[in-house]
C-alpha cells in the first residue's frame, strides 16, 4: 500500500530517532478509497469508523438498503447502473453500490493486543489474493494483517471487493520495513512462523502457540531472505499431490485453519 | 465449460436412450485452448496427452526452455514479448510463453477409479477461482474435478493460468446434469458431501470415508436446491470469526485439507 504519509512514531523506543520515524509510519487518511459491491459497501456503512465522502446507489440498491433497514450516514446519490459501470473495470460487479471513503486508520504493531493470530504478508501484490486473504482472516478472527508499505496493493477497489467486507473488520498494520516489524512482534511475545515450501517441517506438526504471527510470501518468490531469517521457525504445508505450491490465498486459508486448531 | 459436443454414452445403462445421450456428453476436442505462463505451458509440454497446434516463445523463454532441457513436441515460433501481450488482456502475465492446443479429453464418471476424493463444482463461474481450485486439487492428489457443461468457465486462458499446470494433472469430468452426475457417483460407491454454510454439522466433525465426492456451490448462491438434495450429507466449514463465508477456492482448500486428513 504505497504512498503512505507518516505520523512520527518510533518502533525502537527512545532510540529510534528521526530515521526510524521516516521509515516506520502510520497512514494519514489523505487518499480516497473506492468501495463497490453489496457486501463491501454495506459492511462499510455498518462501520462507525468509516468516513464516507460520497455514496452512489441505483434505485434497486436504494430499495434493498431500505428493505434491510440499513441507515445511511450520508445522503445517497441515485444513479443508473451504467453510471457505476463507467467508473469500474468491465469485470467489476458493483451490485448497484459504490462509495468513496477515507481509508481506515492503520494501527501500529505496539497497539495490537498480544493475543491470537496475526497474518503477515511479505510483498503479496495481487489485489484479488490480498482481498481473499483479508476475507479469510476475518473468518478466522485474525487480530490484524501486517503488510509492507511498498509492493502491496492499496485497500481499495478490487482488493476491497475481494475482501467482501473484511476491510472493516481486520485492522491492517502497514510497515516500511518488514524485518523490523517482525522483530517488534517477537519483542511483544509473538511466535513468528514463516511459510516456506522448502522447509523440512510440516506446519501441522510443529508446536504453535498464541500469540502467533504467520508470515506468507508472494507466489513464486516466497519469503524474502531477510524475512525468512527473521522468523522463529519456517514450515511448509503438507501437500500430498503432484503440485507443491498453492495460490497464496489458499495457502493462507490452510495455514490459518491449522493455526486455529492448534493455537486455541 | 459451454459448447461441448457429444460422444453418445448413456449414464443410465441400457435404459438411457437418446435423450440421455443428448444430455450427457463427452467433449469432442474441437475447440482450441490458449495456454500462457511458464508453469502452465511447461506442464502442458510435459504432458504427452496434450496436442499442440502452435507454440510462441520469446528469445528469453526459448533460452530458458533449452537451459532446463525441455524438449518441444513442435517447433516454437520466436516472437517479441509485445506480440504475446497483444493476444492477452493487459493484466495477463505470459512469461514469454503462449501455446494453442487441443483441449484434453474429458473422461466419464464411469471411467473414474472409485477411490480417493473427487471435487464437484456446481456452477462456479469465475475462471480465477476454478483455476485456483484445480491447482489445489492437484496439490491434494484429487482424482478428478466434476463440473457442469453450462455456467462453468472453459479450461483455457485465465483458468489455465490460475491452475498453474494443474490442467495437465487433474482430469475434468464435464456433465450436463449435475444431480445425475452425483447419482452416478453414489452408484459407484462415493460418499457425496455438499458444502453448505447453513448446515448444522462441521465438515471436520462428520465421518468421511473414501471414495468421497466434495460438492461446492458458487459464492452467494451456494448449492442449487437439487444439488443439495442429492448429496448424502451437507456440512459447513467451522469459521470462528465475524465473516462466515470464504472465497470459494479458499473453501475448497480447507475442505480438501479436512477430507485428506480424515479420509486417508
Amino acid at each position: 500500500m504505497p504512498n503512505r504519509h507518516t505520523k512520527a512514531r518510533s518502533q525502537r523506543g527512545q532510540h529510534g530517532g528521526r530515521a526510524a520515524r521516516r521509515e516506520w509510519s502510520r497512514r494519514k487518511p489523505s487518499e480516497t478509497v473506492m468501495l463497490y459491491g453489496w457486501h463491501t459497501v454495506t459492511a462499510a456503512l455498518a462501520n462507525p469508523a468509516r468516513h464516507f465522502r460520497k455514496l452512489l446507489a441505483t434505485e434497486n440498491a436504494l430499495r434493498r438498503l431500505a428493505d434491510e433497514g440499513i441507515t445511511l450516514p450520508l445522503p445517497a446519490e441515485m444513479v443508473r447502473p451504467d453510471a457505476l459501470a463507467a467508473r469500474l473495470t468491465s469485470d467489476a460487479v458493483h451490485q448497484g453500490l459504490l462509495a468513496e471513503a477515507d481509508p481506515l486508520p492503520s494501527p501500529d504493531i505496539e497497539e495490537l493486543p498480544a493475543t491470537g493470530i496475526v497474518l503477515v504478508l511479505d510483498q503479496i501484490t495481487d489485489p484479488h489474493n490480498v482481498g481473499a486473504i483479508l476475507r479469510t482472516a476475518a473468518a478466522f478472527a485474525v487480530a490484524a494483517v501486517v503488510t509492507t508499505a511498498r509492493h502491496s496493493p492499496e485497500a481499495t477497489g478490487v482488493l476491497a471487493k475481494s475482501a467482501s467486507g473484511a476491510l472493516e473488520l481486520v485492522p491492517i498494520v502497514i510497515v516500511q520495513n518488514l524485518a523490523r516489524g517482525l522483530a517488534a512482534l517477537k519483542e511483544r511475545g509473538f511466535l513468528v512462523v514463516g511459510l516456506d515450501g522448502s522447509a523440512p517441517d510440516d506446519l501441522a506438526a510443529i508446536k504453535l502457540r498464541a500469540p502467533l504471527a504467520l508470515v506468507l510470501g508472494a507466489e513464486g518468490k516466497g519469503l524474502r531472505q531477510l524475512t525468512g531469517a527473521t522468523c522463529d521457525r519456517l514450515a511448509r504445508l503438507n501437500l500430498p499431490g503432484a503440485i507443491k505450491s498453492l495460490n497464496v490465498s489458499n495457502a493462507a486459508a490452510l495455514a490459518l485453519y491449522i493455526a486455529a486448531r492448534t493455537n486455541a
